[in-house]
């Protein structure tokens, strides 16, 4: 019996500037797919540990058998079964791109298996389906960096071009997650319809000042590219004590602060690793005068995506 | 007696994607603004050769002295008196940046005259003085590229923050200038004064990738980004046949096309010179089909801005 694994990692959406566009990986946390051949020709969940209670052991509901259906099909294998274990490490509603992490790790384990037929970007399209069951909504913005690594630069939303996009040497990152959990759909419904012209040419401003930042390395360029007009003037009212949280990373010398994806979770971006604990332990603070408890961590961005792991790397 | 004489180039600004953002210099046309100092203590407009016969010889009303003033207050030598003599390239309301230019081959003569105390950012936000006198409107996007050459990305409406992007080495541009004037206080009113949410987001997803584009040189990226759902699709009624015209540079093998700035002046970008010249030569005979006379013309984004000229070089 064959039994291949993959790992793959969360991800941070829309970075402040780059509302449904933008994305980046994390080393950890992540989910593992596990895919063993079965002779039922049909997709069988076995287990799913770690997570939501209420996640779904139905193949059509859950992300990760919906993306692994979606790239059977396109195989010409649909008649092919597997048991599938699923280890979740991402908590879902966390902001952290927990559903696009298991219907990543979905196709890239079973696209080993088959001695990898798919693209990468047949890959984000069938994991596409499996974020669009789990989600409701259609980006690659958790996706793209899932699967890929980096920092993404999502041009449409039919996936025809997506960019990686250079990684600053000394670029840090400190994430937050309150223990609170966000719905993507209730947090998708309060972004508004339409935008000023004024807040949509500094948005313009802010990601492309991003995209340039990242690409010379220019870390105060950067700091002064990180503001979301979009989303975050909304989400924060979900998110408790996101004001004090926010300010305790920028006087920790935070060049940025904001949301990750719909939230709850928030990250800090730091010019060194000192500063990234820095902001970390000042965030931790703002959260304990709050009796809000949370989780922390620090580190670079990942520049590797998702990838077949062996037995011995699964904890 | 002291004559210095700087030549500012034209430019073109929103490059489609960029709406009030971005901005490319052109090696010609260009205006030239010639000082000599006098002994009356005050600027007086000795001559103004070429463009629109309106352009006010009033010094407190004329773009490019607006500006020298400007600079000659932050300087404190406001009693310095000058003999100005402007000779425009650039027709007024081409939307090839004619007031910019102007108030930027001020600042720089004036400036080299003094021996360069002010710093480009400086000369930026004094040129910015005549520009809005000009054209009743705070932006740099034909200032920035006049004043330092190439591509120019502005950040924000204060001047803080205007970097220069890479030019690709294959990228040519043809510019066609249709007979007709615009006022571009008129082509701003147009501007709707909100974004539906889409729009905002692709627009947002085009501009990161036209500058991931410059940095990597990937000209495919570059033609997928050139999409103005701003300024165009309310600006392309004030322009005759915006779509014929349009239709041919595309066919012609056009990577992108837009309006210049305000308009009437159109651009194309082309991979080669030859394509450039393709281009033109379709543009022209779309024109000619039409009775719309025009002038064009093909070549290379300009690295170098305005500078100080000599004499000879004056045509």
């Amino acid at each position: 019996m064959t039994l291949i694994h993959a790992y793959a990692p969360a991800s941070i959406g829309n970075i402040s500037c780059g509302f449904d566009t933008l994305g980046l990986c994390l080393k950890v946390p992540g989910d593992i797919v596990s895919l063993s051949p079965n002779t039922d020709s049909c997709l069988n969940i076995t287990s799913i540990e770690g997570g939501s209670p209420d996640l779904p052991y139905d193949p059509d509901k859950n992300c990760a058998t919906v993306a692994i259906k979606s790239a059977l099909v396109a195989m010409g294998k649909k008649d092919e079964g597997f048991d599938i274990a699923i280890k979740k490490g991402i908590p879902g509603g966390s902001g952290m791109g927990s559903s696009a992490a298991s219907a990543v790790a979905g196709v890239v384990a079973l696209n080993a298996y088959f001695e990898n037929p798919l693209s990468p970007k047949e890959l984000l399209s069938h994991a596409l389906q499996g974020e669009l069951i789990a989600s409701k909504s259609v980006h690659f913005d958790n996706i793209a960096p899932s699967l890929l690594g980096g920092i993404t630069l999502i041009h449409d939303d039919h996936g025809e071009r997506i960019y990686n996009l250079p990684i600053p040497e000394d670029l840090h990152l400190t994430v937050i997650s309150p223990a609170v959990t966000i719905h993507t759909a209730d947090a998708r419904a309060l972004i508004p319809k339409s935008i000023t012209l004024g807040d949509t040419k500094q948005q313009m401003r802010d990601i492309a000042t991003f995209v340039h930042a990242l690409h010379s390395g220019d870390l105060d360029a950067l700091a002064a590219s990180l503001n979301d007009r979009i989303a975050e003037p909304v989400r924060m009212e979900l998110i408790p004590h996101f004001l004090e949280i926010k300010e305790a990373a920028l006087e920790a010398g935070a060049l940025g602060f904001g949301i990750a994806g719909a939230g709850p979770a928030l990250f800090a971006f730091a010019s060194s690793e000192k500063t990234a604990k820095d902001i970390e332990e000042a965030m931790r603070e703002a959260c304990g005068q709050k009796d809000l408890s949370c989780k922390t961590q620090s580190g670079t961005i990942c520049p590797q995506g998702a990838r077949i792991i062996t037995e011995d790397e699964i904890l």
